[in-house]
């Protein structure tokens, strides 16, 4: 439990790290230093700075996934689905920004095996985010809308909010979720 | 007149390949060669990388500048507003997406007064852009939503297009223009 506690606080640490000063300027030296412990305790932990980026990636891109595929066997209507794509994504932003920044800025650093693994995430995760807006169109649940504009736009937004959020922590997660839900399904007119 | 013309393709082909390697990467000699001409000829032309950069990205921000200006000074209501601004960002978008590739990447390559100058437009604009948002809420135009989050998801998907269309050039541009302001202004279902 010790050791799970620790291994949490390296992430949360690194993650913050990797945000300020991007994944490949960050020496495992640094990441000791902001814990206050020598190197050579890091390592008890740790096998390397690769094993951190794999755990800080791999685990938010899970959990994606595992969210997303109960959203898409679920009996909801697509509104309901893309509500809780919202959700979602606000709920990881709110708890977990610097993990996400790491996500976007860093993935491509992740080595053979794990690259492709979270590739292949990601291209699902996209694949039915697509499939909920074609399905939403073609039952007349959405507008007959370019089906690419409404995928780009609500994905934009919410694979950005990250960036923005950072600085407006004030908005807490259940505001943020109920007028970003009306703002991308519903529109500001 | 074939002065100005060089100007262009000089800018033209700096902005494509500042998009591909990078600003700093980039050297005189790499846009010469792309050129098909001399070193030496590009420096008849233009004195340095930073005064393309200083071309490409002035060039642009002013005339967001302009556009947003004109704008703000019309009796349109906010909602006639927020579509010009749509409107103004997918013709910069269609017409020039390497320039503004460079502008969102490059733009703190820029040297000292030019790139005050940048950050001072940018910072107008985006005030411009919040008065009408605060205003068509105020007006009862727009909905009572956080202005904050209305603002954000529209800023990032316009701010972000470029990267979208680069990959989408088949969408013409009266469709995409048409596509965006339902889908930012009035929604998907």
């Amino acid at each position: 439990m010790k050791s799970l506690d620790r291994k949490t606080e390296i992430i949360t640490i690194a993650a913050k790290l990797f945000k300020e000063k991007g994944y490949s300027a960050v020496t495992m030296r640094d990441i000791a230093q902001a814990m206050d412990i020598k190197a050579a305790s890091l390592y008890n932990h740790i096998k390397s700075k690769q094993e951190i980026l794999v755990l800080i990636i791999i685990e938010i891109a899970e959990e994606f996934t595992k969210v997303m595929n109960e959203i898409m066997l679920s009996d909801e209507t697509c509104i309901q689905k893309i509500e809780k794509v919202i959700q979602l994504h606000v709920d990881i932003t709110v708890r977990d920004s610097d993990a996400l920044a790491s996500l976007n800025a860093d993935w491509m650093h992740l080595a053979d095996a794990e690259l492709a693994y979270f590739i292949k995430m990601r291209e699902e995760y996209e694949e039915n985010f697509r499939k909920i807006i074609m399905k939403g169109i073609a039952d007349g649940e959405l507008k007959k809308l370019n089906p690419e504009v409404i995928i780009f736009s609500i994905h934009t937004t919410l694979r950005t909010l990250y960036l923005w959020y950072g600085k407006k922590k004030s908005l807490n997660a259940s505001v943020l979720k109920s007028n970003m839900t009306q703002v991308l399904l519903h529109g500001i007119v």
